[in-house]
């Protein structure tokens, strides 16, 4: 297959960008760079030394003989080179990891929320328009997120997409209708994924594009089989308040010594995938892509669940650390169970890695060869949901003496 | 009450601008012109001729002797000016009107999909984030539309916004949550305002913003009280495809002989209200804040609903023009029920004014003042849903012969 992959430069996109090439597929990465530029903007830096895009297809060229091609586009801004650049390659399949992807970042300051509804919501319309426009009957993949619901509080099971509702109808009786399962998004970035599932829908059921939504959890880990193959192929690894999620930045500030900073009580629990099953998922929905007609297709990407202070327990033991417990600068519940329907892709074959596995040492490892890097003052979390939570978070004493003296 | 107006250049800004002056409020329109800006592109022109912005604003200053402001700003495009606008205004209300409105020339091609989806979201949100940014409490009304629901083709009664549901815990029980009325937006304009409703949502929730949001019907009728007081202070009326809305086109092809041009069977079922009503609605609904921390508060914004069909027949009763069934561009059920709750208007006062009421006869009249005016290549609605629909619609020779011979 061709396949275009939206954002191919980054943390998700990369791995499955030399996934899908060492399959076969003849993979095309479009990419502005624009997370590369954040980096600069919040000076901080991947943990691991991370080479150009270009020198990155050069080596992967160099390794396995096999070309990956580079396109430097902003899918959000230039709707009329995309458009022609689909029109000129024609892929089979379409993934888009394209968006601005950090609940804090996309909570910084109204310029960053501006910046995230803008570029999130103009990637994907403009990749839903260009398709119709061209008549490139591609299969689009998209990464979407199971932080869109916020329903988990009540304690229900996150279901794939879908809910079944009764409506009465004028006539008294009640009809069954299946309903996108209501979102609640607790951030801008994730009520953009919640906005990208309506024009999903729009698309798909207006113009017959097929559409597989991958709700996914927060990916850990660093390496895939593929990264592995050599020390200019690693992945990036993001360690900062921002970028950083919460189980690669625990295994970061256990490697340098630094106390595990859980937010609130640390009891809310979220959802969990490997890097290694995110790039086999993204292989698995790419070969089960629904009919023209046929409504979006959702899968809930991740293989399980922890409540963040268990997880740091568990690094903590591991590593020795101590776990610190900070002020939650979220706008969020305390503590939420949380149980996520995955069946869809476990019927497809995968098998699950699991946290205990090996790999948390792996990327402790990771942390370790490359503590030199590590700039302490970026680790905490300072992007707070509103400004009444930036001020107390800020006024707090334990925070402050958490800060590196700098 | 400082009052913003934003979009108050528009069809039913401009009346609301005038109606809430009179009422003694201090008005600030704000308005980019886009829509004139439109008309040009389009090279159609409201019917009734239509002065500047400054120079009704000059009109209505030596009419009533209040004064109205002018500001020339896009907010979807200008965060920062729009965010020091604010700062320096500080409003204790805020309503917005300031989008790309019409379905069909949402649908025209993929630039008008992505211009619309770009002004619509950019402008909403950025409204959004500059309140929370500079901390103005002012209580913010925006304008949306019934159309975001398409479940009316399954007959049930549109409630005002929400939908109780039960959702299975893990325990076992059932928990009734009211979400978000479910949308199924039919195009890529009422797209938007399933996406407005989102941002509303989270920004109520996230930041306590007091927000009401205004699922309006088709507006019919073109003078308000206030508009009548001066031929100057004239409303705009559109008539051509894109942006006349299906009863005023009725008439105006009434006037000039035109057949009235059902698309497909005519039987779907439309929510109605009169521009007098619109304005009366909007001075309630900014009467009845909700507080901090409330939920937005939806309010169906109509007063009747007739089937297509039905309103050709009446309006070609009252005038004696001919009714025409032409393909329908549109992609939707070619029948459907409708019944719309509007309690909560009514409650508050609202004495609807009703479609037999002799100003189905002034809006004729209007239209034989102007009908010079007219351009009847202007007439037909050409913007189809889908690529298909174009060229199905293209070949019919009935709607070809309707076309004038230019
Ligand atoms: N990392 C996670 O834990 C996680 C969890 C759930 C969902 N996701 C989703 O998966 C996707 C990829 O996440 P990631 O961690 O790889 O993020 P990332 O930020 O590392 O990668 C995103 C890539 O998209 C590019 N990009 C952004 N806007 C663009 C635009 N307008 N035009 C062209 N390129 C653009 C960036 O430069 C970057 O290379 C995102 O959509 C994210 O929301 C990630
Ligand atoms: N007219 C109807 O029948 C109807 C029905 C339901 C809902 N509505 C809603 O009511 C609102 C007003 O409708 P209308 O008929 O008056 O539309 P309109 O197009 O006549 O007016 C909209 C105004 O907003 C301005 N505008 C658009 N984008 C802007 C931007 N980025 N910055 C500043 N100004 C901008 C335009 O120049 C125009 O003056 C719209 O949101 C529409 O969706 C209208």
């Amino acid at each position: 297959m061709k396949i275009a992959i939206l954002g191919g430069d980054g943390f998700v996109g990369w791995p499955t960008s030399l996934h899908l090439s060492s399959l076969g597929h003849e993979i095309h990465i479009v990419d502005n760079l624009s997370r590369r530029w954040i980096d600069t903007e919040l000076g901080v830096q991947s943990l691991t030394p991370m080479d150009s895009i270009q020198e990155r297809c050069r080596i992967w060229r160099e390794v396995t003989g096999r070309r990956l091609s580079f396109h430097f586009l902003d899918i959000a801004k230039e709707y009329d080179r995309f458009k022609a650049w689909l029109e000129e390659h024609r892929p089979d399949a379409v993934i888009h990891f394209a968006e601005q992807r950090a609940a804090p970042y996309s909570m910084k300051s109204d310029r960053h929320k501006v910046y995230t509804v803008n570029n999130n919501v103009n990637a994907t319309h403009n990749v839903l328009a260009a398709l119709v426009e061209t008549g490139i009957d591609a299969h689009l993949v998209h990464l979407g997120t199971m932080g869109v619901y916020g329903y988990s509080t009540i304690g229900a099971a996150i279901p794939e997409g879908y809910l079944p509702v009764g409506i009465e109808t004028l006539g008294g009786e009640t009809v069954q209708q299946e309903i996108l399962y209501p979102t609640r998004p607790g951030s801008v970035y994730h009520m953009t994924k919640s906005l990208d599932q309506i024009l999903f829908q729009f698309y798909a059921q207006n113009d017959g594009l097929r559409i597989t939504d991958l709700h996914q959890g927060i990916v850990w880990g660093t390496h895939t089989e593929q990264t592995r193959l050599h020390p200019q192929l690693v992945n990036r690894f993001d360690y900062d308040g921002d970028y950083g999620t919460v189980l690669n930045r625990f295994l970061i500030q256990a490697a340098i010594g630094y106390p595990l900073t859980v937010h609130g009580t640390g009891g809310q629990t979220r959802a969990f995938i490997h890097i290694q099953d995110s790039v086999r998922c993204i292989e698995l929905a790419l070969g089960d892509a629904p009919k023209q007609g046929e409504r979006v297709r959702i899968f809930n990407q991740m293989t399980e669940t922890h409540r963040v202070r268990d997880l740091a327990n568990l690094v903590a033991r591991l590593t020795g650390a101590e776990v610190a417990f900070l002020p939650n600068p979220r706008k969020e519940a305390e503590e939420n169970d949380l149980i996520v329907q995955n069946d869809q892709f476990l019927a497809l074959g995968l098998d699950p890695i699991r946290l205990q596995d090996g790999l948390l040492a792996e990327v402790v490892d990771v942390a370790k060869k490359f503590a030199h890097r590590i700039d302490r003052s970026r680790v905490p979390a300072v992007s707070a949901w509103t400004k009444d939570i930036a001020a107390r978070v800020d006024r707090d004493p334990e925070r402050k003496a958490l800060r590196p003296a700098s």
